[in-house]
């Protein structure tokens, strides 16, 4: 695994990819009334890029390493290889930026989100919103142009662009489909489960590392249907665990700092696993506690506590580390499928790894 | 002109297109207690897709044919050509769609816009936005995807894919100065023009005009700095004329059904050229009356009025006019710069034309 050497590089490339393309020469004519509102929107263009964890580049460069194993060694390869990781990151942020400005989050990574810093930029709020949804846009643009220029450096450039675009499309489908799970009904646990999985199939396991091994194995030269299955067949376990452990963070609490309060998903009301499985294993005094307390319009501390309480009552807490280790079981089965030597396997483990942390429990 | 027999084939490829990317497939394993809002999603991509004047594909369809002048004859060549020239319409679906949502517009081509329809089906506006937000994020991937497929059949298709991307750029950096014009004051209405003429560049002739007629000549063979200079002179002044017509229009209103009530943008506020025109030609007692009326929170049907008297009585309607006619004119003049035949130089000035009816009078 290369890391530490390789996390460096991948920031200074996104912040390079960023500042270039949301750079507006003079020759480009801007008209100077605008240029403060424009510069504000490059600017937090490149704020919103920083402080990502790069887990999924990461995934991109460790995978592509464990299947190439040196077969494409020109310097000049790994270096699209890196684009191509670093421009899913761009999408993530791109994705962020709209996905605070639907959950009305005034924060991200503890900084105020790009909607908010832009109203601040603006002083009005709606305009900031605007901004917002324009920067989104912007950024998806970005990662696009990244990913394209990237993949005319690497074998199956048209199945790597085709699968980029895929990429986009299933994130987006999983956002309609996340804003669908909300409108369910909480009295039928057990379909809520369903709904859910469903959810992180598409909205985070797609790009979180379902693709991060598509890519890592097209640019090794591997037949697009290969690419496909073997990374559908151990990126979507994969990514499922991570998101329930993600949840479960929330709710547990970690000795990281994710930006992010403890009980932060029970306050806005979530329609989470932890909840359906809290739910279908209550008895009827707690199931009606928990639908009054989640039908409710807002949660006070009072409330989030209650609910934690009942999440490890009720077992759905070691329920959800239950199913977290099933599904890096599965992923971990997986990864034999792609017959890889014992040298080339184990790095890529241990990359897959760092997505479930919890699973060593 | 191959306009009559070509429109009913734009419009097909359009709906086949969101269609097929928008189809959910049961292998693609959405769950069951989604699927309602998904498929109103896929439903509403088809319904925002349809009404448009296909203005921007039937430019790139006459301005090929103006160039190419049958050098690239397989029919599937010219195939290729209409998918990226649907791409475009895509592509202006996915931003009319954002748009409605920044601007709160509740009416897009006489139908509720995209977010308000979904709201109603979500029975909740705040999910009828979010949806909104990610079906335009869909359709502008959408967008990328035809383009892509579309590029492979063409030559140069690394530069049309660029181009393709930097048009999606200048559209959302036009968005931007879109935004940053509304802040600018109306005491300096020389610098209100400018910055408005800057924003139709932007927002307008970038996909309007500009990369259609770069996109045919790519597809013809000319080489992409040729494309480049030749579509930026000939499309800029003619996409600025475009939107400046387009402006008159709302204010002095069109046998056309344009599905818009005559002075919208004056009721929304906006500012325009034909409003810093009319603060500039006008003594101290019309300028008072409207800066009042455009610095107020709202204007009513009288204040319309009162307004679109002052635009005819400063000679603001008779200096748009004038504009109009001077950018067409540099617009006609860079055709020629194309030096091509006079048979091939008639239809492509008929297709710019359509962009500027208002040239005529």
């Amino acid at each position: 695994m290369t890391v530490s050497s390789d996390v460096p590089q991948i920031e200074s490339r996104i912040v390079d990819a960023v500042r270039d393309f949301m750079a507006m020469e003079a020759g480009q004519e801007i008209a100077p009334s605008c240029r403060t509102l424009a510069d504000a929107v490059s600017m937090q263009a490149v704020a919103s890029s920083e402080g990502g964890k790069r887990l999924r580049a990461r995934l991109v460069l460790d995978a592509f390493d464990a299947v190439d194993r040196h077969r494409h060694a020109a310097p000049a390869y790994r270096e699209s290889v890196l684009d191509l990781a670093c421009a899913i990151e761009l999408f993530q942020t791109a994705a962020l930026v709209h996905d605070d400005i639907i959950d009305e989050s005034d924060l991200r990574r503890g900084k105020p989100s790009a909607h908010k810093a832009l109203a601040a930029a603006a002083h009005n709020p709606a305009i900031g919103k605007g901004l917002g949804i324009m920067l989104g846009d912007l950024l998806a643009t970005a990662s696009v142009d990244l990913a394209n220029r990237a993949a005319r450096g690497l074998v199956s450039s048209d199945a790597i662009m085709t699968a980029f675009l895929g990429m986009h499309r299933e994130v987006e489908i999983g956002q309609v489909l996340d804003l669908a799970v909300e409108l369910n009904p909480l009295d039928d646990p057990e379909r809520l489960v369903q709904a859910s999985l469903n959810v992180f199939r598409w909205k985070t396991a797609s790009y979180t590392t379902i693709a991060p091994l598509r890519f890592a194995m097209l640019a090794a030269g591997y037949g697009p249907d290969d690419a496909d299955r073997h990374a559908l067949a151990i990126g979507k376990p994969l990514g499922q665990a991570f998101q329930l452990a993600d949840d479960l963070l929330d709710v547990i609490g970690s000795s990281r700092n994710t930006g992010k309060p403890v009980g932060g998903d029970i306050r806005e009301g979530k329609r989470t696993v932890l909840l359906a499985d809290a739910i279908a294993a209550s008895d009827e005094r707690q199931r009606g506690i928990l639908i009054d307390l989640f039908e409710a319009p807002s949660r006070d501390d009072a409330a989030v506590k209650q609910v934690i309480g009942l999440f490890e009552s009720t077992g759905a807490i070691d329920r959800s580390q239950h199913r977290i280790r099933t599904l890096w079981n599965q992923a971990y089965a997986a990864i034999s499928g792609l017959s890889l030597s014992a040298d080339a396997e184990r790095p890529l483990i241990e990359a897959c790894r760092r997505f479930v942390p919890l699973a060593e429990a």
